[in-house]
C-alpha cells in the first residue's frame, strides 16, 4: 500500500536544467517575493521562484525566462517565501490522529515535513503497526519521515507490550523507504552501560547511513552522559536547562529544544545562541508531543519558531533551526529546508517573519493549504482489522475484578498508594491507612481506585492498586488505552462497579478514553485505531476531548493537565511508583512492591 | 590489495562507551588542553580526550577515570587541540606524487582527511587507475577519500584519452569503500544543456547518496549558471570573486575556495563572510592543486588556514571552513571534522590558532608527526607495471617526426600559433608570418614548435604546430608527458633534433619532464606512475621540479609558472587555442582549425 516515493532529484534533473534554461516552462513561479535564504542568512527582495514536477527548478531576480503559456503565477507581492517548516522530532499518536489527519491539522501551520517516531503504536502493533503508519505517512501530501521506535517495551521485565522491537526488526526497518533513522534511544542507562541489544539497534542504523535519535532524560552531564555519547545517538530532545544544550553541541550531538503541548523547553535553552553566542547550526526546534487541541487552536511548528522568536532568538536563525538545521541532520539538505534548484518545492508565503502569519503553504509545487484552510486530499489508509481491534480483554469484566481483598479478619490495611503529584510527571510513592468493608479495601478520602487492564493478549488479568491525587468525588470511573508505554488499559475510579462499566465500554468501541459517572457516560473519545488514535479530524477529536477534560472536573478533579496524568500512570520508567500489567513497581529500585504491606 | 576499512564508530561503540564511562582505560590520553569546539564555534581551555582504537571515547574536563595503567598521556601543556585539517578538494597528481609520498609530505603540516579526485589518472589509465589511485589512498595513515572523476575526456571529439570514463564507470566506483562522491563535474556547458551523459553520472552518485563536486568555470551567473546547480553538483572551487561565491551559497551549493600553488581565490571570496556576514557554515577551504615545492617550503591547508586568518578571518570561522563544514559537506561529520565522541582521533596540537604552528599530530589516535617531521609509514601500493610503463609512442622519434613542411614553392608562411599569456591560463590565438628553408616551415624570433607526441595507444602519432611566448634560445626542447587533462606527451622546442632526443628520454624513463640543450640533458623529472606521478619523497621530487624550472630559465624562459603555462597547452577546454592528438584547437568555436594558413 507504500505509494511511490516522491520522484527524487535525479529523477528530475532533466526537466529541472530544462526549466531553469528557460528550454522548457515551469508548472508554477511565484513571484516578486522576499527570498529568506537559510544557507546564507539572508532576505533577499524581489525574487521569483520557479517550480516543475514538484521541485524548485529556479530561483532569481527574475524567473520570466520559465514562463510557459499553462505556468501558474502565485504573486507573492512582497511576501516572505520561507522554506516549509520541519518538525524534528515527534509523535504523531499525540495528537490522537492518524498520521493523515494530523498532516491535515498541521498542514495550514506550514509544516510540510516531520520526522514522527512511531513509538506508541510499536508497542500495541510491534513492527507491523509501524509499518501501517510509515504506509500512511508516504501517502500524505507533505514529507512523513519514519524514525524506527527503538525501545518496546521501554522497561524490559517490568511490562509486557504487545509486541516486542528486537535489533533485527530495526535492521528490517532501514531498509524501508520512509525510514529516516532510529527514533529516539529512551534506554539511556542501557546505552551507557553498552547493552548488547540497544548497541546492535544503534549499529544497524548507523550502518545504513541513517540518523540515531536520543533520549537522555537525566541532569547528569558526567561520565553516564559522556558514555551515552560515544555510544551514537546523534541528537536529543531531554535537555532542559542552558547547560543541557550547550554540553549536547559541545559533544557533537545536535540539541533539539522543544515546545509541545505540555513542554516548554524552548525558552530556558534557546540563551545558549541568544546570550552565550554559540554556532546555532546545531540547534534545530521539535514539538516531541502536541495534542489535537493545540494543533487546532494554537499551531504546530509555526507556534514554535514564534516563541522561539519572542524568547529573543533572531527570526532567521530560529527559521534555520526548524528548516535546514533539520535537514542537515538527517541527511537530507540536498531535498528540503532551503528554497533552492533541486529541493522539494515546499514554500510558505508569509506577511511577517515576527508574528509569522501562514498565509499560503506550498507543498511538492502545489497549493496545500491558503488562510488557515487545507486544500489538499490527505488520504486514509485501509488499516486492518488487526488494527483496528486491539481492545483484546479476553472476557466482560465485573465490578468484582476491580475489587482489593482484604487479609483475612483485618479491619484496616497499610496500602502503597501512586501519588499524584501537581505539574510534574513523576509520581510519589505514598502509603495510606485503609479501612476494611466486607473483606475489601475501601479507597477514601483522595484514594481511589486504579487499575491495569491486560489488553494485548486476552489474558483477562486486571491488576488493581491505589492511587491519589485526582480528587474524584462520587462514585465514577475513568479508562483509557492510551496508557504509556505498553498502552494496556488504565481505569481510574471510586467504584468498582463503574470502572467495569467504563473498560468494557472501550472494549465495544475498540479503544479510546471514556469516563462514567453513576453509570452515565459523561464522554467519550473513540480511539479506535490501536486504541490510540482516531482518524476523524482534529477539530472533532479535539472537542471530545475538551469533553473529556470537562467530565474529570465535573467528577472533582482539578488537576492541570490531569489526562495526562492518567495516561502516564503506567509508565514505568518515570519515578517513584507505576502500575504495569505485572503489578506494582517502584521505579527507583526496578522492583515490584506489594499493594498492601503485609498485615502485623 | 585495499586495506580493510578503518572500524567505524559502530564497530567500537561497545569499547568507545565503556571507556567514557571508566570501566575500560583509554589508549591514550591528551592532557590539559584548549578544547577548540567546532561545533559550537568556542574554546575551551583545561580539557582533556580520551581515545580508544582510534576513535574518540571521551572528552572534558578530566578523563583520569579512562586512564589505566598503559594509557599513553600525552600532555597539551595549554595549547590549543584542533581537529585534523581536511582539504575539501584537490589532485594528488598536482603533486607530481603517488599518495603515499603526498600524504608523507603533508602529514607534518597538520591534514588529516582529503578529498581527492584523481583525475589525471583516469585520463591515463582509466578505470583501472583510478582504483590504484583508491586503494594506495586507503593504505594510508590519514583519510583520503576518492572522488570518482567525471569528465576523461575533457572535451570528447576534440581529443584522445588513454581511456573513457562512462555513466557506468561512475555508478561501478560508487561501490567501493573509499569513494565519497564525484569529482568536479568540468563539462558546466554539457550539464547546463541537459547533456544524458552527465546527468547520468550525477544521477549515479546522487542515488549512492553521494556528494556531486562541481566545476562551473564561466564568470556568467545567469540561466546557464542557473540550469548548471539545477543539474544537481553540490559544490564548487571555480568561483574568483565575491560575488561568485554568494551566488553559491545562495543557491544551495557550497563554496569551495581555494589556495592552491597557482590559485588564489581565498582573499577575494571570503569577504561573503567577513565583510557581508553571510553565514560560514556553507564555505570550505580547498587546494585543488599543490605542487611539492609547495609542500615542501610552504605548507598544505594548515597554509590555507593561516592565509584565511590572514585575509581577516576569525581563526574559528576558518578553522570549521577546513574541519567541519568539510565534513559535513561529505556526510562525513560522525566520523571527522571535530574532537568529539566516537569521531576518528585525528588532532593538532599548536600553541596559537592564528599563525598556526602544526606541533603535534596525531591520525586515527597515534602520533603521526613531530616538529614538522612525518613519523608514521605511508605504504606504497605495488603499482603493476600497466601502471609504470605508460609512455607508449610506438617508435624512435627523429627529427624529421618534427618538421613542419611549408607549402610546394613558398617562400614564406602564415602559421595559427598558440600564444601564452603570462599569468594568464588562457592562451591567444595569433598569426604568425614564418620564413620557409628547405622546404620546411621555420620558427623565428619568439616562435618554438609545439608537438604534441600521442603516448597512449603507440599510434606513432605526432600533431606539429607553433607557439609563442616562452622566450626560448638556442637549440633546445623541453618534453613533459603530464599535459593537461589528456596526458600525451607535450614537447616545445627550437630545434626538431632536441624535441626528438627529449621524446625519447620520456620514452625511455617511462614519463617525465626533461630539457635537453645542444644535445644534452639539463634537468629530469622522472614520473614513472602513468607518466603523472613519482613514489620518491617529495623533497625529491620538489628538488628535481627546481632544477627542471632553472632549466626552463637557463634557455631563456622568464614566464612565471613556466612549467604550468607548457604542461597546460594541450588543456582543449581553455580558450583561445590548444594542441591535441588530433589537431589544433580553437576552443573559442569548439573546431580545428589548420596550422598554415591557406598559401595564396
Amino acid at each position: 500500500m507504500t505509494q511511490e516515493p516522491f520522484p527524487t532529484w535525479a529523477d528530475l534533473a532533466p526537466q529541472l536544467v530544462n526549466v531553469a534554461a528557460g528550454r522548457v516552462p515551469a508548472d508554477m513561479i511565484i513571484t516578486g517575493g522576499i527570498w529568506v535564504n537559510v544557507h546564507t542568512r539572508e532576505t533577499l527582495p524581489d525574487h521569483d521562484i520557479a517550480i516543475a514536477s514538484g521541485r524548485i527548478a529556479f530561483v532569481g531576480p527574475d524567473a520570466s525566462h520559465c514562463k510557459g503559456p499553462d505556468t501558474q503565477i502565485i504573486e507573492a507581492r512582497g511576501r516572505y517565501m520561507i522554506p516549509g517548516l520541519c518538525d524534528g522530532h515527534m509523535h504523531i499518536e499525540s495528537g490522537m490522529l492518524t498520521p493523515a489527519e494530523f498532516a491535515r491539522a498541521v498542514i495550514p501551520h506550514g509544516t510540510t515535513s516531520m520526522f514522527t517516531d512511531p513509538h506508541e503504536i510499536a508497542n500495541v502493533l510491534g513492527l507491523e503497526g509501524v509499518r501501517m503508519m510509515h504506509d500512511e505517512a508516504l501517502m500524505q501530501p507533505i514529507n512523513i519521515f519514519t524514525q524506527m521506535p527503538s525501545c518496546a517495551p521501554s522497561a524490559p521485565g517490568m511490562e509486557t507490550t504487545g509486541f516486542e522491537i528486537t535489533a533485527e526488526d530495526v535492521a528490517e526497518a532501514m531498509t524501508w523507504p520512509g525510514i529516516i533513522g532510529l527514533g529516539e534511544m529512551m534506554n539511556f542507562p542501557g546505552v551507557s552501560n553498552a547493552d548488547p541489544q540497544m548497541l546492535a539497534e544503534i549499529a544497524a542504523t548507523q550502518r545504513a547511513g541513517k540518523t540515531v535519535g536520543g533520549h537522555y532524560a537525566s541532569p547528569d552531564l558526567g561520565p553516564a552522559f559522556a558514555a551515552y555519547v560515544a555510544g551514537g545517538p546523534a541528537d536529543d530532545h531531554e535537555g532542559t536547562c542552558e547547560a543541557d544544550a550547550i554540553a549536547r553541541m559541545r559533544q557533537g550531538m545536535r540539541s533539539m529544544i522543544r515546545l509541545g503541548s505540555a513542554w516548554y523547553d524552548v525558552e530556558s535553552q534557546i540563551t545558549a545562541i541568544t546570550e552565550r553566542g554559540l554556532d546555532p547550526r546545531n540547534m534545530i526546534l521539535c514539538t516531541d508531543d502536541c495534542h489535537s487541541g493545540t494543533l487546532v487552536n494554537d499551531g504546530h511548528m509555526n507556534r514554535v519558531v514564534r516563541h522561539a522568536i519572542d524568547c529573543g532568538c533572531d527570526p532567521l536563525i530560529a527559521l534555520q533551526m526548524a528548516t535546514i538545521n533539520t535537514a542537515t541532520h538527517f541527511g537530507l539538505e540536498r531535498d528540503i529546508g532551503s528554497l533552492t534548484p533541486g529541493r522539494r518545492a515546499d514554500v510558505i508565503l508569509t506577511s511577517d517573519l515576527k508574528t509569522l502569519p501562514i498565509e499560503i503553504v506550498i507543498g511538492r509545487g502545489k497549493i496545500i493549504a491558503e488562510d488557515g484552510k487545507c486544500v489538499v486530499d490527505c488520504p486514509h489508509y485501509d488499516w486492518p482489522v488487526s488494527a483496528r481491534q486491539t481492545v483484546n480483554m479476553g472476557k466482560e469484566l465485573t465490578g468484582a475484578d476491580f475489587h482489593i481483598a482484604a487479609p483475612q479478619g483485618a479491619n484496616a490495611v497499610t496500602a502503597n498508594v501512586i501519588g499524584v503529584v501537581e505539574n510534574q510527571a513523576p509520581t510519589r510513592a505514598l502509603k495510606f491507612e485503609l479501612p476494611v468493608t466486607d473483606g475489601r479495601v475501601q479507597p477514601t478520602g483522595d484514594v481511589a481506585h486504579i487499575a491495569l487492564v491486560e489488553r494485548h493478549r486476552a489474558t483477562g488479568g486486571v491488576v488493581n492498586a491505589f492511587v491519589s491525587g485526582f480528587g474524584y468525588e462520587g462514585p465514577m470511573a475513568m479508562a483509557s488505552t492510551v496508557a504509556h508505554d505498553s498502552h494496556h488499559m488504565i481505569v481510574v475510579g471510586t467504584d468498582p462497579d463503574q470502572m467495569a462499566l467504563a473498560a468494557n465500554r472501550l472494549r465495544e468501541v475498540g479503544g479510546g478514553i471514556t469516563i462514567f459517572r453513576d453509570g452515565a457516560e459523561l464522554a467519550l473519545v473513540e480511539l479506535p485505531i490501536a486504541g490510540l488514535m482516531s482518524d476523524s479530524p482534529a477539530a472533532e477529536v479535539a472537542a471530545k476531548a475538551d469533553q473529556m477534560m470537562q467530565a474529570m472536573r465535573d467528577c472533582g478533579c482539578t488537576l492541570n493537565n490531569a489526562y495526562m496524568q492518567h495516561s502516564l500512570l503506567a509508565l514505568v520508567v518515570i519515578p517513584e511508583l507505576r502500575i504495569s500489567d505485572l503489578g506494582l513497581v517502584d521505579v527507583r529500585t526496578f522492583e515490584f512492591i506489594p499493594i498492601l504491606e503485609p498485615h502485623t
